[in-house]
C-alpha cells in the first residue's frame, strides 16, 4: 500500500471514531524529504489517496498539485521538523476539548495503564498534558505547540479546538491519538465521581 | 452517481450516526428546477435511490411518483427557496433536541474551532443557532423557520423535535450538520463543567 | 429474502445498535399460523437463518428444529396472540432500564415529535410506558406484559430487564424500538438538566 | 476457520466495541496443550491470524515464533491454568476502570436479568466483582488475580487499568465481557441517579 493510500485510510478511520466531523481534522506522515498530508476541507469519511498533498518542510504546496493542502499543514510540517515525529495526527476530539476546558493549564494524567499507551509509566508517573491557547495564525500555534510541548508527551491541546498527537510512524500517531482520547475520557469520568452529585 | 443514488447515501450515512432513529429525518436536495427529497416513512439505514421522491417548489410531489415524499417536503422546499441553499438535512440529533431544551431562546456557541465547520470565526464571533417551536403543520412550520432564521447561520433547531441545516451542496449539508451536532454536544458538555454538581 | 433471514438480519442490526451484548435479547415474527423466533443463547452479532427456529402459538418449538427456541419464546408468543402484533423485539437497552429504574411507576413521555414512532402525538398527548417487575417465569412474564400493556403503547419495559416492543411488521417493530431508545435516552437527559448538579 | 483466525476475528469485533484502543487489549484461546495469544504492541482494529502466538503453560513463547506474544501473555497463561478457562479476554473498558473507581474493594452488582449473561441469577444473587491492584510484575499480577478471584465470577477487575474475563470458549468469554461492561455501565448509572445532583 503506498503512503497516499495509508493516509487516506487513516483518515477515514479517525472519522468513523467521531473525532473529524464536518471536514475537521487532518493527518500527515512524512514521506522522503517532502511530507504527505491530507488536503483542504474535505469530508473524512471518503477520503482517497489522491487527497493527499505533498508539502515541503514549511508546509507550502509543492508544484503539481491541482488539490489544497490542510490550512493547519505549516503545524504538521512544524511539529515533524522539530517533535522528531514522523507522522502527525490532528483531530476534533471532544474528549481532549472538554478536558482542556476542565484544566485549562495542562491536563494531569496518573496512575493508569493505558499511559504505557503514550511512552509512559502506569504507576507514579504524573503527566501532564500540555494546552495551548488557540489561534488561526498557523506560524503562532506552530511556535505555541512546540514551547509548550514535554518532550516525554507525545501530543498538546489546542484549547477550544482539539489534539494534536504524534509518533514514529503513522500508525503510532493514530494508537497514541487513541490512548490520548481514552486518557481525556477516563480523567473527565474520575473528575465527576469526586464531585459532590458526580 | 445519480443525485437519487446521493440521497440514498446521505441517509444511510445520517442514520449510522443515530440521527435518523425509527424512520426519521429526511434530506433533499435541489435536482435542476425540481427538489429530490426522501419518501415519507422509511427505514433510513436502507435507503436506496427508488427511494428518492421528486417535488416541485412547494413541496408537492410531481406526477408519477408511486412513493409519497416526507411530509417534512415543504419545509425542505420553503428553505432551499428562501435560504438559497442547495440541500436541506432534517436529523433527530439528541444534542440539537437537549441543547434546545437548555437555551430556549437560542443556543449560544462562541470560541471554539468547530465553529468555522458552520461557516463562523473561531474566536470572539458570538452565534446563535435559533430555536423554534415545533408544529404539526408544515406551512407553519416552513415560516417560523423562516422568519427564525439567521442569515449567517445554516441551520435552525427546531424545539422538541431536531435539526434542519443546509448547504450549497448535499456534502455541505451533511458537513455542517455534522458540525452542529458536535457543536451543541460540546456546548452541552462545557455546561455541565460549570455546574456545582457537573 | 425469507422471513429467516429477515429475522437474522434483524438480530445482527440491533447487536449493532448496542441493544443484544453477550447473547441476550431475542426477535420473533409471525410466520403462516406459526412463529419464528431466534434460538437460545446465541451471539447476536453473528445470527443467520438457521438459527431461527418454528414455535407454536404458546411458544412451544415445532418438531424438527435441532435448536432450542429462546427462554423468551412464550412471551413473544403471548404478546403476538393478545397484542395482535406481527413482530416482537425484545432487547437489553440501557436507556430503557434506566428509566425503568427512575420512573418505576411508568416512564412518563409527552411533547416530543419522536412521539410519532410510536404511533403517538408530538404535542400534549401525555404518555406512560409501562413498568413490570421482572420474573424468570415465562407465564408470569407474560401475565404481567398482558395486563400492563397501554393499547395505546406498543411497549412495555421489564424493570431491571430491559424492553419489549411489537408491531405490524418485523420493520414497524425494529422501527419503534428505535424510537423507544431515542425518547428514552431524551427524557432521561431532560430529566438531568432539571435537577441542581445536572 | 482455524484457532488463530478465530482470536484474530475476536479481536477485530473487541476493538470495534471501544475496548482495546492503542494497542490495548489481548485476547488468549487454548489450543490442545498450548495456548495462542494476540502478539506483544499489535493495532487489534487488523489483527490477523499471523498475529496469533503459540505460547506453553507458563506464558512463554514457543520456538519458532518471530512475533513476541502479549506481555500479559503470563497472566492468561494462569488464568487458564487455575480458573478452568478455555479462553481469556481483556479489555480496557472505561466502565470497568470506572466501576473500580467507585467501589476499589469489589464492584456490587444484583437483580438485573443480565446477571444471566455471567451465569449467575437474575434476582436476589448478590454478586462482587473482585476488584485488585494493577501492577508491572506479571507473576505478581496473576497470583492477586488468582488470589482474588471468585469461583462463583468469571471475571477480575485490574483497578486502573482494565478487565480480565473468561469462559469454556472463545465465544463464551467474548460474550460475557459484553455481559460485564454492560453491567458497570448499568450500576454506574443507577449510581448516578441516586445522587443528589445525579
Amino acid at each position: 500500500m503506498s503512503t497516499a493510500e495509508d493516509l487516506a485510510r487513516a483518515s477515514r478511520r479517525l472519522y468513523a471514531l467521531g473525532w473529524m466531523r464536518g471536514t475537521s481534522g487532518n493527518v500527515s506522515v512524512r514521506d522522503g524529504s517532502d511530507i504527505l498530508v491530507t488536503a483542504s476541507g474535505i469530508d473524512k469519511s471518503a477520503v482517497e489517496s489522491a487527497d493527499a498533498v505533498l508539502i515541503d518542510d514549511q508546509g507550502e504546496a509543492l508544484p503539481g498539485h491541482s488539490r489544497r493542502p490542510s490550512a493547519e499543514a505549516p503545524v504538521h510540517a512544524a511539529v515533524i521538523a522539530q517533535a522528531g515525529a514522523e507522522a502527525v495526527v490532528h483531530v476534533h476530539s471532544l474528549a481532549a476539548v472538554e478536558a482542556a476546558a476542565r484544566w485549562p493549564r495542562g491536563v494531569p494524567l496518573v496512575d493508569v495503564e493505558q499511559l504505557k499507551g503514550i511512552g509512559r509509566g502506569a504507576h507514579g508517573d504524573a503527566v501532564v498534558v500540555p494546552v495551548v491557547a488557540n489561534s488561526q495564525d498557523m506560524a503562532d500555534l506552530s511556535a505555541r505547540i512546540l514551547a509548550a510541548r514535554d518532550p516525554g508527551v507525545p501530543g498538546v491541546i489546542v484549547a477550544e479546538h482539539g489534539l494534536y498527537a504524534w509518533g514514529s510512524s503513522l500508525g503510532e500517531a493514530i494508537d497514541r491519538t487513541e490512548s490520548f482520547d481514552w486518557l481525556f475520557d477516563h480523567a473527565l469520568r474520575l473528575d465527576r465521581l469526586q464531585r459532590p452529585g458526580g
